[in-house]
């Protein structure tokens, strides 16, 4: 593999804070990827993402490769150039959207033949053409292996049948990936709840030789408290001098959590889709600005935040906007929500820095443990 | 009246250039008053619309009236307060919205009685309302008299009729307004196409004194050239130490040959509108962004200009994000095209003070007649 130095500056318990370093620019870890889906994070203008302390951002595959279409994204000269973003990107491998898509895929053990969501059209995806797609074509900084996202509840039988394929397109995606001087590969740890299946998949995929490890499979319904666990158990199987990755989550008090259980990185969708039907994330917990409750609060959702969609607008203007379906109502509440997420993680470095994560996780607990997915 | 400097810096032809001052700041006229209908520029953040150079907005009495409701806004401070914009904001009367709803509304010589387009609730709006609303509750800097705007075609009896009834609704407006220290108040113009009623209509608003004179009931359907003979010959009944506003006006090409009219205020939806439909407005004419040929096209809207989105995405980033329905598309567009609405006025600005209008508008005219509304 090529240099992906990532230097771990302090721990706390399995909690750690470091700073991954790419050509284009660090990542102070743990670290939240907002997510750009279609080459945009929706309702933002990417100077406020960065405004934010967002290092990296997420772009899928998925979307990217149905419109405008990868290669035409590789002519226009990669993502980065394309929707204006110089700092890192992650791309997921296309397969996570795919999986979901019921009844219009089909996995054989050489990938998935799909149908796309826009015009139903014939498509294929394989752990090759998912590494062009990504690394030769988006020109992502941190490409990740195609796996099968195992469907939960499963068997034991067909969580090890399903991890087993992933291992084999790690395999397929490590060898299509090669050398590459700045780009970076991860693996992707599946296992469903099975504590020996995630120990089989971690040990094997760290004989691969990743950049980083991802955390799969999980988030899809198996609730807070399961996710948790099958994290606490993953951990110790994963090599303490990668970054570790849990996909598409999640809420605050996931986050939270899972950098206590050792996690560095994240990415998920609910900072601008909560955004979006009125639900804004707050120190004290998520409040509606859809709620009648709102409608002559004159007071913001955080004077003292530094971001202006949280410090300097009324609740009562948020209500006003949202009822009258504004679209600068989505784009402040996205805007506050993603400022919102970075301001935890910053917190959370922080405090694994001076050694009081024990004591902020206690506190963001005691507030937030009622908005955990059962 | 209480003092409303309106210094005319410069003249050309019947074309003028100068400044308007209020106790919110000065506003250069020729001036185009984006708009803010529900107390925002749809999709716009108001400090893009300052930086675009816009010296004033336009809110909306109906809009406003309805949701959240003018005494509701009021409670919050007012509408600068309640929008975050502190520079000079002008509002209509509500009485274009309202006779826009045909058959949910019942006009008498005492007022309106409609119907809310929202709820069904039923709303009365008087000259004296429309004052309480516009300068008491939403504390505009320039409110505008009640005034009945004519259909069109309309036979001279119709047309004669309609004006007389705006001229008696001026005056109760001018009753109401009184004197105020730091608020304004315009009159507006009516009589169709007929001559001898705009001139008439001028004459008794002239003698009622307003701070301002608005030309109004025209872009309803006369087409551009019947509107410019209009402003034409009524001009010449307007005071030349007052403003003149040209209502819901318009297309470049409106702007540029009613300011060689003698114009100094505009205000329209079509910069965010069109924007929101992908219509960009350049120095060479109007393009629309969702047309194939800019699917591949690296280049942006203009590179020359200062707006970062007219010169910094391209024109093929725009086309995926109007096929893919992101939020950034009209807020990319709206921004844009405010930006050339601003520019364009500039320029004119500059035009005028340089003696060089008349060559400007030959240039315009050679690359927008194309446009003019038939």
């Amino acid at each position: 593999m090529t240099d992906f130095p990532f230097k771990i500056t302090k721990t706390e318990g399995r909690a750690r804070t470091g700073v991954l370093s790419t050509s284009r620019g660090d990542i102070r870890t743990p670290a939240f990827m907002p997510v750009g889906t279609a080459g945009t994070v929706k309702a933002l203008y990417t100077s406020q993402v960065e405004e934010a302390g967002a290092d990296i951002l997420l772009g899928n595959t998925y979307h990217l490769m149905l419109r405008p279409g990868s290669d035409r994204v590789a002519r226009l000269g990669g993502l980065h150039k394309f929707m204006r973003w110089d700092k890192p990107i992650l791309t997921d491998s296309g397969g996570f959207q795919v999986w979901s898509l019921t009844g219009l895929r089909k996995m054989t053990e050489e990938g998935v033949s799909f149908k796309s969501h826009i015009d139903g059209s014939s498509h294929f995806l394989s752990p090759e053409r998912s590494i062009e797609i990504q690394a030769d074509h988006l020109g992502a900084d941190i490409s990740m292996q195609l796996d099968e996202c195992t469907n939960f509840p499963a068997t034991y039988e067909e969580a090890r049948s399903s991890m087993e394929m992933s291992i084999r397109w790690g395999q397929r995606s490590r060898d299509a990936f090669g050398e590459r001087e700045t780009q970076n590969l991860f693996g992707i740890v599946q296992g469903s709840t099975f504590e020996d299946l995630r120990k089989q998949s971690a040990e094997q995929l760290r004989e691969i030789e990743f950049n980083g490890y991802a955390i799969g499979g999980l988030a899809v319904g198996e609730g807070h408290d399961r996710m948790i666990e099958v994290i606490s158990f993953t951990e110790p199987h994963l090599p303490k001098d990668r970054p570790r990755y849990l996909m598409g989550v999640g809420k605050p008090i996931d986050l939270v959590e899972a950098v206590a259980h050792g996690v560095d990185m994240f990415d998920c969708v609910l900072p601008t889709r909560s955004g979006r039907h009125g639900q804004a994330w707050t120190w004290d917990g998520p409040i509606n600005l859809k709620n009648a409750r709102f409608i002559e609060d004159d007071s913001p959702i955080d004077e003292t935040s530094d971001c202006p969609a949280s410090r300097d607008y009324s609740k009562a203007y948020l209500n006003h906007l949202f009822k009258a379906g504004e679209y600068l109502a989505p784009m402040l509440l996205s805007w506050h929500n993603t400022a919102f997420f970075q301001s935890l993680m910053s917190r959370i470095r922080l405090s694994i820095e001076a050694g009081e994560f024990e004591s902020l996780r206690r506190e963001l607990n005691g507030k937030w443990r009622k908005t955990v997915e059962k």
